[in-house]
């Protein structure tokens, strides 16, 4: 019943401010539970704790250690709720260890007035059907990453040389991405988006697992149906760390979210 | 004695994780205490917190409400502390009232690696002596802005049409800044600079306070002495939202600080 992501996000109440979450093992990827799936876990439960304000709006997570599928619980916190906004705080722990701590801001966003006035330039991408498919990728990568089964991932093949071992070094990753099974895009689901695509220092020629350390995303619109396209790019790879600047832009051409997160480099 | 940056993030410890600190009434702008000041007192609490990671790597703040000059209370809590880093909350509250909350990545920025490999481009700017001196503006604009008084800021003057009723519309702002008593930049005063300019909305013709929601200031590298160089743009207004891209360029020419904050729009 319902949609594979749903029932991955999917949290029990408690008590006060307290959820129960199993961290699914289908949004692995590379031995380690996926940042932007964790992140929306976390997001489901900060939703269950506030009426009225069901969207994030900026969510800020810290990565303490890495998170293993099977049993989690989370602890929220209201910071302060007022008449627009609420400030909430969120830990998502597994035993003794805490695997992601969080600070959100949550509000309406389909209460935010129309305007818009962006100088962004919406990321130009071929048409789907001629973008590479992550389900042309090798069995033996696919094994260890179940996460591309719920995702349809369509890689802009002129930034994806590093498929084939020629990565452009330019540090820049654009795909189109909608869930497997259909299910439509909603402010959760951005949370997932901004960390659905490979690290972006595979297009630098640094293959390996790039752990995420902070990551901040900002949900500027409720996305309409359809396929959303991402953009990750870095612009600094200084001291073993980079930053990684994504943007999520829907069907309509709207910018709906912008996420920041800082990660280490595959050693 | 010493600098008066450094009078005004000092903090006294009064128990496990907790310490009291006074928002200096010089470090006001507009009837607010500056938000990038304030993330600095924050800042100094967790540095004391730790012994031998003096330096913030990453910190996301929420602003809750507005604080105001006078006695504060900050509460920490370090959630996880390995070997080269630490994950630590931070909450500064006066009376009942919560004003800033925060998550933060602490390290030692001098024991990174060497490596810098970045395609951001270091802001041209004219010479300090072709830039405006905030020290022009008017006096009744300057008695609201103790501020001021505490930065040496010289705009550009390509992007400060705004100042004479002319902004350009194009969303950003470049200045050369340094605190006026002579106080060498280094990771904490990263955190104000961060949040040092005026907001980038002058620069769209829309002028009054622009409210922080949420700031994530990543510190890339410890500054050389001299100059800054700030760069603040904003690339999508919507939804009465705008988000403010800040770069902290130092003397050498690195890149030492990136930010992103959520603001309103002046009403």
């Amino acid at each position: 019943m319902g949609h594979e992501f749903d029932r991955g996000i999917e949290v029990t109440r408690t008590g006060p401010g307290a959820y129960d979450a199993q961290l699914d093992p289908g949004w692995v990827v590379g031995g380690g539970v996926n940042g932007g799936y964790l992140l929306a876990v976390l997001g489901s439960a900060v939703r269950r704790e506030l009426a009225g304000k069901p969207d994030p709006v900026t969510f800020a997570v810290n990565y303490v250690s890495p998170a293993r599928p099977g049993p989690a619980r989370i602890t929220t916190r209201v910071v302060r709720e007022g008449r627009g906004t609420a400030t909430v705080t969120a830990e998502l722990s597994q035993g003794e260890e805490v695997r992601l701590t969080g600070l959100a801001t949550y509000g309406d966003l389909a209460g935010l007035p129309d305007d818009v006035r962006t100088t962004a330039e919406e990321p130009h991408l071929p048409p789907v059907e001629e973008c590479l498919s992550t389900a042309l990728a090798p069995a033996g990568f696919r094994a260890v990453a179940p996460l591309l089964e719920r995702s349809d991932l369509r890689l802009d093949p002129a930034c994806a040389g590093w498929v084939l071992g020629e990565p452009s070094g330019t540090g820049m990753i654009q795909a189109w991405f909608r869930f497997a099974d259909g299910r439509e895009p909603d402010p959760l689901a951005l949370l997932f988006a901004v960390d659905a695509l490979p690290p972006v220092s595979f297009d630098l020629g640094l293959n390996g697992w790039a752990p995420t350390i902070e990551l901040t995303a900002h949900v500027r619109a409720i996305p309409v149906p359809g396929w959303l396209r991402l953009r990750h790019a870095t612009r600094n790879v200084a001291g073993g760390l980079f930053e990684e600047d994504c943007e999520v832009w829907d069907a309509a051409g709207r910018l709906v979210a912008q996420s920041r997160q800082l990660a280490k480099l595959p050693r």
